[in-house]
């Protein structure tokens, strides 16, 4: 069978000139083991890590394990005063832009302002030693800080017992730490990646919306404010109070400084030289406003502010997990949940920016980076931190080199926690309200979901069941459907793999799908079709019920055209990488359904794996070797001159 | 573009004497509701199943649409002598067959033995207007019997509260019924392939090695025995009572009749025309036994009997249901299991046996007819029922032509049920014992776990999991863990798919992969990758970083073989079926990682919707249509060439 003419003179994808076809290998037999190690290795380890390890000496592996571990030691020993310069001022950009953003992120999760500021001290130290991004700006983020204030609000309520609702706070902490690094460490990473881009894109525009919303408490110096997060809870708040709730001279600072946070933004944007402006805008206006509000001692007309932030750093907070009872379970729950989304957002970041500076992300390296900051952070009284998109794109726009500009972030943070804070007194609730509010509008991506409408029709239907939840419902809701939407685009995927009805393109040897290319022919007497994915027990029964019904209609066609009747069924296998019991099952059934109706199944190139299984099972000598062939150029070929015998 | 002579004299898969080159096709575009039609279409409705009631006037419809409910409006015109003569004898023999295992079957549920006979009396009435398989026997089966009796055993102790615990398990019949209609009438059947074969193959070896276990209690004789399912408890149980429990007249009655029964069995294997030696035995057994006991009033001895059945048929059940409460919720979730088990069994059944007699079965009309058949049963004293794989083959092997032959079982058993079960007073439980023993062996498949283990060895660990979870702990965590494994391998298709590396077959212009083809040679300077799957958020960031694993690798075995650089990546996409934003992002970002490194990024015969959306994304215009071909030849040919010039 190695070599032969085919009859029509064409045959197969061959070269003309030598009339070469080859038989349908079968792969060299692979051990157990070797193809078990093969899998859990694609599975697993799929980007090669300990690739560097390999011929090494021992002591120079133990050197290169430290240094995987603590990437820090790899990358210190080659930093220098140009990269210092350029860590030195993005740090402190970062630090202008995140003093305040803490304050105000800290009040989303129902904590006091310190908490905001303790976290963006320990965590960025541990991850600068320990993360691979260099662009990644650590710190407590808007969205984050909202679900675990909703989560934990519904177990302990913070204004009767703040105690216990602190302790939850750092309970939910450490886990969510535990889980981060427990992914990571397990080589479970890849689990995030089951929230879809699209999903992702309407959580956190519909997050952003309800943060906002939030803000209008501040920011219109409402007394009385609702719990819930939904829009229409919250207009009814805002709107219940708006007779003799609202504050005028709280508005009018709260929006004079919201439109100049806003022009900055504007500016940035327009011309990415001055980046920095929108980056100290926020400062420039707490300490403004404070003054102001000094000076005129606004605060006895309503102003609401601050009031009283402690001074000094972290203290430890060991003895304040939770580690049994009902808020030990509470804890791991709300830490699992909201530490999922954090490791999302900064892993996407982390990637993002790799990708725009061209080196290597080890995403289960960086979640253990993540999940012992955050651990080490529920131990320093901080809570979840993690990557933030705003800060993290201006630490790239302001040049910065390595993680030593968290350091320098942390340094700042950490001086404003000692000697600073008692300035903070007289800065008005309605600036933080602004800052969060001119911080988070930048999470609406508008262009991200016009491009996913564009593309993907379900795609989008999943990012507008994400964001219309999160502002409907609330962020629990949103998330879960998100993340429900998600597994069913999943199981679509695999329950219902695409099959095509090929023909062959004019004075070529190509078959195509005869909808893409409407020139391609199909052969009378004989179907095409191929299969689109892997045939496994999730999809073997719609494939064969598929393929019949594509039988059915070809065939009505045929009868209504008076063409002669289909007598070749030829499957192209290219795309079936794998097949498995129930798949094997559903071929054999539909050779006996062809067989009992005079037909002939062919098979076409089954790739590597589904020919050494048709093998093992059997079926390749059921239907018999002669029926397998390389191509469908090949199977054509032979099956041409068959069916002109047949009606002759 | 359109004609072009490839400059190497062979280019594409083209046939050499024409040169023919054509462009990738942009598929006509869709409206949005007709590909919104065409999603729902193929997800919901992809077996087409109103095409019966296309170009038919209105009267034609609404009869068409009351056969499509209740088909035996459709066959019954039909039905004639010759089918009665088939369905009679079919009919008694699983007559013969039913009421012996249903009375030992109620037991396994913790139920009095006349709730197996009556389930064995209304539901296949029920199924025999609304079912469409020919074949299947309806009525109690071992396995969801047992599973019936943990789940409401763990809720409620049958000794104890005897009436509460009928209750519960009416309400879990009932909404068993209700789930399974409910997934039929919104067409998610497809909901159940879920559940993969080989988890079923290892979870039913499981059950029935765990039910053959608990038989050791009424075949020993053993009147203190574990509540337990697990092979250790029981074994603990058998060997505890050894001393004193065993009782040798029991011993003696249940290992002769078992031994009659394997016999038989065997016999029934041998000759297929024989099949009817298995089928009458149980009965014969059942008969002379009871007789026996009878005569030497063998119970004053210590041999269990069954002593008591209530005479009469059905008796209503309405006001038995929970529809509050605690058992309300516990009702739900049993019944949700046991339901979802119920039908996986029966689908499975309808389809093997109309695949054999080729016909169709339409799954979700199918589950239609089981759902109502258990929630009328829930109301007349049912349990749940569904189709047996025993007594579905001696149906089929004895000949039945339609669901008769379940109408005429249903009248035997009620004539049973009304005259004679006060004779089975005497009837040994050993028996009883014995005749489940012989009926679940058939579920242990060692044949298709050998060819599972041959097949696919991640579906053999599956097959063991389910086996092994089922008898060494119990048969809900089995469940859970069949169901479990099949997620996880499906989560696993789904986040690496495979790659492969494509080389050119000598003198043709095929390009395979260069594993399962060692003849394939590749071309230096060029490297061929084909991603075998549709990309998605859940894989996009595992494919790009495995093609740049394969430049890297291919790159250093160049360097090392003192080969050309490579310049261009071809991927072939044939089997890339969909993309998403996230798929588009990942070639994006491979596109410009390979930008600075002076590589070209080249697409190969993206298919329709793939072609669709990347001019959507406009990354067609980014990367150049120029760099999008047909097919991998064309792409080459035209890459040689430039790869020539650079060199030079």
């Amino acid at each position: 069978m190695a070599k032969t003419n085919p009859p029509d003179g064409g045959g197969s994808d061959a070269n003309e000139n030598t009339f070469v076809r080859h038989r349908v290998a079968r792969p060299p037999k692979e051990g157990l083991l070797k193809e078990f190690k093969s899998v859990v290795q694609e599975t697993f380890f799929h980007d090669a890590p300990l690739r560097d390890f390999k011929d090494q000496t021992a002591s120079k592996k133990v050197l290169l394990g430290i240094q995987a571990v603590f990437p820090i030691i790899g990358w210190a020993r080659e930093y220098n005063l140009r990269k210092l310069r350029g860590d030195v001022i993005s740090g402190l950009t970062i630090a202008s832009l995140c003093i305040p953003q803490d304050i105000g992120y800290a009040k989303l999760a129902n904590l006091d302002p310190k908490y905001g500021l303790y976290s963006s001290f320990v965590p960025p130290l541990v991850y600068a030693g320990m993360g691979s991004s260099r662009d990644i700006a650590i710190g407590p983020v808007a969205v984050v800080s909202l679900l675990l204030g909703t989560l934990c609000q519904a177990v302990i309520d913070p204004n009767e017992h703040p105690e216990e609702y602190l302790r939850l706070a750092f309970t939910a902490t450490f886990f969510a730490g535990v889980f981060e690094a427990a992914l990571g460490f397990l080589r479970l990473g890849f689990l995030i990646d089951f929230l879809s881009h699209a999903a992702v894109v309407g959580f956190m525009g519909g997050a952003a919306i309800t943060i906002a919303l939030q803000q209008l408490k501040g920011f219109l110096g409402i007394k009385k404010f609702t719990k819930k997060t939904d829009i229409v809870s919250v207009m009814h708040s805002v709107f219940g109070a708006a007779r003799h709730g609202w504050n005028w001279q709280t508005i009018v600072i709260g929006a004079s400084f919201l439109t100049f946070l806003l022009v900055a933004k504007y500016i940035g944007k327009k011309n990415k030289k001055l980046f920095w402006v929108p980056a100290v805008a926020p400062l420039i206006s707490v300490v403004v406003s404070t003054f102001f509000v000094f000076i005129t001692r606004a605060d006895k007309q309503g102003v609401q502010i601050v009031r009283h932030i402690d001074q000094g750093i972290n203290p430890i907070s060991v003895g304040k997990l939770y580690f049994s009872g009902k808020y030990f379970t509470e804890g791991i729950r709300i830490g699992g949940i909201a530490g999922m989304v954090a490791l999302t957002e900064a892993v996407a970041i982390a990637r993002t920016f790799a990708a725009m500076k061209d080196y290597q992300i080890d995403g289960n390296k960086e979640m253990i980076a993540l999940g012992t900051m955050n651990v080490v952070g529920s131990l320093t009284s901080c809570y979840i931190a993690t990557g933030s998109f705003s800060r993290s794109a201006v630490n790239y726009m302001a040049g910065c080199h390595t993680a030593v500009s968290n350091i320098v972030m942390a340094i700042v943070v950490a001086l404003t926690l000692v000697f600073i804070t008692p300035l903070f007194k007289y800065t008005p609730n309605a600036i933080l309200a602004a800052i969060i509010i001119s911080a988070v509008l930048g999470l609406i991506d508008i262009d991200a979901a016009i491009l996913i409408w564009k593309i993907d029709k379900l795609d989008f239907a999943a990012c507008m069941g994400a964001f219309f939840g999160v502002v409907f419902i609330s962020v629990e809701i949103g998330l879960l459907i998100s993340v429900v939407i998600s597994f069913a685009k999943i199981l679509l995927q695999v329950t219902r793999p695409r099959t095509a009805v090929l023909g062959k393109l004019p004075r070529t040897n190509v078959y195509r799908n005869t909808l893409q290319y409407p020139d391609a022919a199909k052969i009378p007497g004989i179907l095409i079709i191929r299969v689109d994915s892997a045939i496994y027990f999730s999809n073997s029964n719609y494939v064969r019920e598929r393929i019949l019904r594509w039988l059915r209609e070809e065939e009505e066609k045929a009868k209504a055209a008076d063409m002669p009747a289909i007598k070749f069924l030829i499957i192209e296998m290219s795309p079936v990488t794998d097949i498995d019991t129930s798949g094997i099952h559903c071929i054999e059934e539909l050779h006996k359904s062809l067989e009992k109706r005079q037909m002939q199944l062919i098979l076409a190139n089954p790739g590597p794996v589904v020919t050494e299984k048709l093998h093992a099972s059997k079926f390749a000598d059921e239907i018999g070797e002669d029926n397998i062939f390389l191509s469908v150029g090949d199977a054509v070929a032979i099956c041409s001159p068959k069916l002109a015998e047949q009606q002759a």
